[in-house]
């Protein structure tokens, strides 16, 4: 039965690392410390590996500078940007759990409508252990919730649903806004809860965004590059979105789902709306050329894996997108290089996704 | 800007017309005369036309049965289905407004989780009077309402959104189940009220509901039609599924868009669910074919109006689904004969969608 899912226990410390791209703010492992202190965190420091980040005690951690990433990964350490926040991939590449949790150090407790805490991690891990539904709309969102179930018209054949890859959170507060709408709303802020989780439908593109984003690892892991951002690059702010786009086009072909929705965390602060501009300016451009191409991308029948998919993705934003720019050029490179460093640090086997294209 | 969208005025009486399909229970009006009262109400009897429905003092209202249909349609009203709700699309035809609000007897007025009566018409007509967004997600749902906007990587040149011609709002209490789902789950009730509106994105199908619906006649109208069911046929509950699978083809067809979320009704009253298992067993098999041929069509780029795609669906229907059941060549036939009654009705030439394809 569709609504027979039962809120599972919370997964055993050895299945879930939570990556955190840097900490700047003490007081944001002290309000997180009861959801997240069973579990272990991977923090990957974003700016001056001279500097220290202080993790209060209590909390099981590795972190990794630029120097260890450097040591570890070698002339591959290319592939992971520095001084940006899309250095956390490189946490994603080094766990050898199967889910992930990602959260920026800006990002706080959320309240749900009646004032509860909202233990952000259970929800995210509800989300992935039960199926998408990617073919068909269900108006009552996620069948799988208690209380709610496929409606009149919705396919039985469909109703097994398809494995989840991705559960993508909101926030409340600080909308995640491009920097125009920063300097045109600036006091704009999200209050509303919206009780659902939704799959993205097959076929549609969605912003991704990485400030409270859980994956499967094992299902999707390969594909959740952040590309190259920061320093010596000509664009920030488009990491989650190149993970995501890339992330929606692998998982349509492999017949992965992804949801959108609950949880919801704080979002405390607003960046500098003219810093992001000017990390964006190019972006702005270039995703109307990047959406049509992936909204037009296939890829061939022989790539039955995650890593066969992004090869062959990389190859395809090589031809299509380097003309654009040569920053296309070298970040076709990068995920390459991106994928040969994770297979080094993974070498038990490319993942095998076990969905139904 | 994106949510510079200002609550609308309702919209003159002249502008709506609300559709019923029949009136079993006098409370149904006097429950929602607040709401209902100022606008004309087209009534469609659906069974014995000796009976007489009784409509309270106060309402403006026109009154079709089975005789009438008869008369105005001549043998053109074979194409209206008898001793069935899906009657109700003879009011959309011989309405003169541009928009169209339909409801069934049992929808009382839900309240909205603060306990205040929701107006669900006045959620409909904000739901069409403002742009729908099919070919990218927003992951904050409907960026035209209040607080809410285009989140960052959403491209801006997708930002205008496009006409909406389909507003489909959900029910509290009662779930819109199907038969096997009722037997399986008598007791479950629809108790969450989820605050949204959003895009059904382009190539993805939905299942239409028509408890509840509202449209933009000049939009959408002439593919409003709820097909061959009820007397004689041999499926029944299909009628705003066919309707909403032929609608959502031709409104990615023709750039519009289509709405579903806001507003609740509170639906009162589960019909029984043996008497809706001998309606949709057929249907139940048949959809597994329906869905995939849905899915796969495609309209040619010469067919620029409702009625255009309408008459091109009917005949890729008489062409791939009457293998199913001969029943299929015989709703091809009343499509056809569906639009000769509309365009009869409504002289003043095809309506001409306003999209973006």
């Amino acid at each position: 039965m569709a609504n027979a899912f039962v809120a599972p226990p919370p997964p055993l410390k050895d299945e879930l690392d939570i990556v955190i791209p840097t900490i700047r703010n003490l007081d944001f492992l002290e309000m997180w410390r009861p959801f997240f202190e069973p579990y272990h965190l991977i923090i990957v420091q974003d700016g001056d590996p001279s500097k220290t980040i202080k993790v209060p005690s209590g909390f099981d951690y590795e972190l990794y500078n630029r120097n260890d990433i450097n040591k570890i990964l070698g002339p591959r350490s290319s592939c992971i940007s520095f001084k940006d926040s899309a250095c956390r991939c490189f946490g994603y590449m080094v766990s050898k759990k199967k889910y992930i949790f990602t959260i920026d150090d800006d990002c706080f407790v959320a309240n749900d409508p009646s004032g509860k805490a909202v233990n952000a991690l259970q929800q995210h891990i509800k989300n992935l252990l039960c199926p998408s539904t990617p073919l068909f709309f269900n108006t009552l969102y996620d069948p799988f919730r208690e209380g709610a179930d496929f409606v009149r018209g919705y396919p039985f054949s469909l109703r097994e649903g398809v494995p989840t890859a991705i559960s993508h959170g909101l926030w409340l507060n600080i909308p995640d806004y491009d920097a125009p709408t920063q300097l045109v709303k600036p006091l704009e802020r999200n209050t509303r809860y919206v009780d659902t989780v939704l799959t993205i439908p097959k076929g549609t593109l969605f912003p991704m965004c990485g400030m409270n984003l859980a994956f499967d690892r094992d299902l999707i892991g390969p594909a959740m590059y952040f590309g190259l951002m920061g320093d010596g690059q000509p664009i920030g702010r488009y990491d989650d979105m190149w993970a995501g786009w890339c992330c929606k086009v692998i998982c349509d072909h492999l017949g992965l789902g992804i949801k959108t929705g609950l949880p919801y965390i704080y979002h405390s602060k607003a960046s500098n709306p003219f810093v992001n501009l000017r990390k964006e300016y190019k972006g702005i451009f270039w995703q109307e050329d990047i959406i049509p191409f992936f909204q037009s991308l296939t890829l061939p029948k022989e790539a039955t894996t995650v890593q066969k998919c992004y090869i062959e993705l990389s190859k395809q934003v090589k031809e299509k997108l380097s003309k654009i720019d040569p920053y296309f050029d070298k970040l076709a490179d990068a995920m390459v290089t991106w994928i040969e460093a994770w297979d080094e640090l993974n070498p038990q086997g490319p993942s095998q996704a076990n969905g139904k294209a």
